[in-house]
């Protein structure tokens, strides 16, 4: 449909249709079979007809090509322009095919393979009948007290934005026209939705402007350039405005500033929360700020289609807001092909060949291997084959591995822990036990593990977090390991056997009780479908561990929030002063995280020398190029990501330690060495100043190169202008 | 000395005697007697010369009449043009006679005691020469991890507001000039120190304009507006620049948006410290920064005195800035009558008398016994003479009760809990043991108090945390108390005998382990000087309590911050849906603290009854009167503090659930009735709208009045406009 068409098409619809098209209400709705004799009450509780449900303009979740394809092909007849439905779904880390939890895949620091998990999320939901994911979730977290924090890639501005790219090219392809493998993408949760206070889900955010600009808009920005089709907004407040309200945050940054012209969704019910936020008095009010805003789809609530006709045609509203947000509807469903092919991609035996096929496991596979950090290893790991293991804990046999975010996953078909051991060595070489419950322990399930523990030469220990103990939802004020489990663990301790744990979980924890009392741990997270097996690579060195930590771990919960790149303060602690107590710090603890951004360990060591930079000056039209050696001085091959960060050492507002602007992940065999080199241009030295203007200053810089935030080299350099 | 005269000084100043005015150092600096020989030494770190000592405007830190008089008489000899010394300490909670720290002042809820009490600091410091005291400290906090709370009067605006005016009129008194009893206020820190993240000290604090002037600039204009003298900087950054450099902050909202035109100093090294922040290069940048800003004094670093010339010379700073600096520090010295008579209140012989005579000591305690907040008593308290008790705990014979900020204090002339209370009773009726140390317990220690314990009828447990564990550089991450208090709490209480708990400390605690395991808490803060005393009035029921708390108690560290004025976001947790996951709240802590602001038990109960309001809707020329019945139910008298909060029901921007507008302490006889009287102006209606005007919106208002924010009675009325 070309342009003249598309707003004929517009021309010929009454206001109610344009505004039904801003409705999206979750699938069951139009589900015949699920519905039936039913219809009525879900849509009396929102007050709406089914004249409105038969014009709705997209639909929330799916269930597979052939209930999409019945459900659009049912709405194609029902309404009365034939405009076809888009259908959108929370696909976040895969579809059938589960991969790592984002925070995992941030830990990859991959964005090659972020990509392909995008695109293979999008392939399968695409052939399932999905038009559009509500992905990627971008926002930066500094507070893993947040759920959520599994779903988004970590506490960096910079390293989100990449990921944030990868994931928009992986689902929308080049062209989302001709690819009907592809879905759009929703970037979410404008803005700022990680902010929110104590970690608190949906809880209050204030930052001042700077702050938002300079660490959290970021990636949303990187995403809409990547060429992002929708935007979600988020649940908070951002200035005292709760995002899906304010006019500021959505006309003036993210429309004319950022440019983009593409589909604004509500985040479920946000619209109708203004209420409760305390901003609307009612649903008419409701309504009134979300379009003022630019809202143009409204999720689950029906403030639009019960209030926005009396409001057009009182005046109180231009309907030229309207027609500004159906057009963009209608652009999207153009976009996608959907008026040429309403089923686009939807095939079901298409869908029974693609969906968890074996090409799509072994890269869900290869990527949660990448996810995983070892934070430990004291001469434990890998294991040997013809050690004698016990694998206890909770997670030992346990399918709670995909993360929240999973429901679209396969249920079935993928291997625990333990079966993914035992296809790896000798069945009689591993024992499992379960130890403990997540939260419960009895004196039988220790007896158990004791007793097979006795038995071995190494005890695996598979500890964590259930999956519902983050996502949505699952904030938490106590972020260290269950009792259950760390009594397990003291209590298998006293065997004085080696112990290896491996973490599940969703967010960044406090180990105290746990890395200070084994030998090895391995961060895990929810590692998807394949994710025993790529434990397992690892475990026995098939696989060289080669993440690193894209989020701080707290030495606390008190500690929080704690994350690298923080400013000086203009009272420092020394290390040259440990007893001055006038420094900035508490006095329980220290400022350091215990494993810190950029953190992780492999199999082998490397080597850094002989880092060179280029010139002692800079000018924006002489780049500086810094180099580095890095020699595998180990026996195995591997992986390392070689971290560049800048400081400026004086700005007009304080400016962080360090910022990574910069990484190279490189292989290495034993005894290799290559050399590394990194351009640092006069962009990436620009920030927001006092006026939030966002130029760079002349003066001195400090460069660092190293494996992680905390262990790197320093040297210093002057950008002239 | 009038206008011209002072002018007329001026203009006789040469540029560096100008700028020598702009420095502060220690006494000692002046002392001749503590320097003779090493006066070099700390002038060379400083890179000052004699001369600029010499000439130095203010000095810091007093140690008694004689030795105020001797620098002064010897710096008048030595200062070409005979200027004045000013000098300047932190006199916070009282001289030598010492109050309860400000924390606990706030928890009395007493204008008048709260600002006699600093006309009693005044009194006592001024006649040991002192000029200005750096107090009051007004900064709103919520984080009880930050050591400086016990400086704080706590969480809410208002009330620090309330305490910010009194605090200034008590050290200022209405005329400076003819009233040499007292001492120049100098409110501080400005701005929002009390909000540094995660509660660490000397942070950075990061906030939205709106929050900042809606919460945390409420209490220094107060204390402006009641005509205090000074201002001090704070140490943490405001929008990204350190405050002591922030000219937005100092310029445009204190001086002109304020109209503060009276002297800003830096707090201690706040100017040298604008390199360590990173927004000057070098101590020139440093001093620049800070003139540029209109900070006139500088504390403790010398980049005024040594760049200030150049910097002016060159005329990169005009030298109006010095005159206008200047100009200010003659003028406090004139209003404190210093030309006239520059030993002003300095009186060794009236120190003797005056200083912690028995009237300070007197209105000491009685301060101490209303700052006590009463969190829980199961029938234990008050307790009978002739019950045996066994006194035990850390604090039991502890004189580390002033808390921080008592450096002033008499050392040795007041009692420990142990000694007022054998004051109260037959003697042998109290038993004591140390049971722990702060953070250590010894079997002998446990032996000793359980053997006690078992000869009593009541065991009263004395513990907390260390002066040092909070105050300035006193940040903790744990902010439970110490584990061998709770190992002491865990053992004694299984000898099932009823167990008070008594606790000394600086800010709210986490008290599981506490308060779950015993029969009642009395939360005495650091009480000062007379605080054992005071106790024991409270214990014995010849005091009944009636503190309120003036800051959040969490229910752990983990839920920090919970403070009782927040917003209710978009998706509260609703009582009637306890186990929807999708509210805004943590998986495993209530949102609830454990003690809300303004809670605290009385002996006797009241009851509230009949709220009535004057009409439901209210305008700007006919505000509303809120009346409520209370009645003293028990059968003791007691003070009640009757509470009104307002919530704006609808804003333009989110509002708080509960904000404290006024409140009335009142004295209820047993049986007594009375009714107490609001009234609710348009005034205290108004908020920062979304463009920060300072207006009040028409529409539905709730108002609440009870016995704290937690258990208020609610109505509703309209504002008309």
């Amino acid at each position: 449909m070309n342009n003249t068409q598309l707003t004929g098409l517009l021309e010929q619809m009454t206001l109610e249709e344009k505004i039904a098209q801003m409705l999206q209400l979750v699938v069951s709705y139009f589900v015949e079979s699920e519905v039936d004799g039913q219809i009525t009450g879900p849509m009396e509780s929102l007050g709406i007809t089914e004249e409105t449900v038969n014009q709705v303009g997209s639909a929330l979740g799916i269930g597979g090509a052939a209930r999409v394809i019945q459900v659009q092909q049912n709405h194609m007849k029902n309404d009365r322009l034939g405009i076809p439905m888009l259908f959108m779904a929370d696909i976040v880390h895969g579809y059938k095919t589960i991969f790592p939890i984002p925070l995992a895949i941030g830990c990859s620091w991959d964005q090659d393979l972020a990509e392909q998990s995008a695109a293979i999320a999008a392939k399968e939901s695409a052939v399932s009948g999905l038009h559009v994911t509500f992905a990627p979730m971008v926002d930066l977290v500094r507070d893993p007290r947040w759920g959520r924090v599994m779903e988004s890639t970590g506490e960096d501005p910079y390293l989100n934005s990449l990921f944030a790219r990868s994931f928009v090219r992986g689902f929308q392809g080049d062209d989302l026209a001709s690819d009907v493998n592809r879905v759009a993408a929703c970037v979410k949760h404008f803005a700022a939705y990680g902010a929110g206070e104590g970690g608190r889900e949906y809880n209050t955010v204030d930052l001042s402007e700077r702050q938002l600009r300079e660490y959290y808009l970021p990636a949303y920005k990187a995403a809409l350039e990547e060429g992002c089709e929708l935007v979600m907004t988020s649940f908070n407040t951002v200035h005292g405005s709760p995002a899906t309200g304010n006019r500021t945050l959505m006309r003036d940054i993210l429309r004319t500033e950022f440019g983009f012209d593409g589909v604004l969704i509500s985040d479920w019910g946000a619209v109708i929360e203004l209420i409760a936020h305390g901003v609307a008095e009612d649903e008419e009010q409701a309504a009134f700020l979300a379009i003022q805003a630019g809202v143009d789809i409204e999720m689950m609530t029906s403030c639009y289609v019960k209030y926005l006709p009396e409001l057009v045609r009182s005046g109180k509203v231009d309907e030229s807001l309207i027609d500004e947000a159906v057009r963009r509807i209608l652009h999207l469903k153009n976009k996608l092909g959907l008026f040429e092919n309403p089923l686009r991609g939807a095939d079901p035996e298409a869908e029974r060949e693609i969906v968890f096929c074996d090409e799509h496991r072994a890269a869900s596979r290869e990527l949660a291997s990448k996810s995983c950090v070892l934070l430990k290893n004291t001469n434990v790991l890998p294991l040997q084959s013809e050690q004698q293991i016990a694998l206890i804990g909770p997670f030992a046999q346990s399918k709670d591995i995909l993360g929240s975010w999973s429901w679209t996953g396969a249920e079935e078909h993928f291997m625990n822990l333990h079966e993914a051991i035992q296809g790896r060595i000798t069945s009689s070489k591993v024992l499992s036990a379960e130890g403990s419950g997540i939260d419960t322990i009895t004196e039988k399930q220790i007896q158990e593990a004791v007793e097979i523990a006795r038995q071995s030469d190494v005890i695996v220990l598979a500890l964590g977090e259930s999956s519902l103990m983050s996502g949505e939802g699952g904030s938490r004020t106590d972020i260290r390991l269950p009792e259950a489990q760390l009594q397990l663990i003291a209590t298998l301790r006293t065997l004085e056997k080696p112990i290896v744990v491996v973490l599940f979980n969703g967010r960044p924890l406090d180990l105290h009780g746990v890395e200070d009392q084994v030998d090895a741990v391995l961060e895990a997270w929810f590692p998807g479908s394949e994710g025993a097996s790529a434990i397992t690579d690892i475990l026995y060195g098939d696989v060289n561990p080669s993440g690193r930590l894209s989020m701080s771990f707290p030495q606390s919960v008190g500690q929080i929030p704690v994350y690298y790149n923080h400013f000086n303060t203009g009272r420092p602690k020394k290390e040259s002063e440990p007893d001055n107590r006038y420094a900035s710090q508490y006095l329980d603890s220290p400022n350091e995280p215990l494993y810190p951004f950029g953190y992780g360990l492999s199999y082998t060591q490397f080597k850094y020398d002989d880092m060179v930079l280029s010139s002692e000056e800079m000018t924006s039209d002489l780049p500086l190029q810094i180099t580095t050696k890095i020699t595998n001085t180990g026996n195995m091959p591997g992986e390392e990501v070689v971290q560049l960060y800048i400081r400026d050492i004086t700005g007009e507002v304080v400016r962080p330690m360090k910022e990574l602007k910069a990484y190279s992940k490189v292989l290495l065999q034993p005894g290799e060495c290559i050399e590394v080199s990194f351009t640092v241009t006069e962009e990436q030295l620009k920030y927001h100043h006092y006026d939030l203007s966002y130029t760079s200053d002349a003066g001195e810089f400090a460069v660092f190169v190293g494996p992680n935030s905390r262990d790197a080299v320093e040297r210093r350099f002057r950008l002239l202008k």
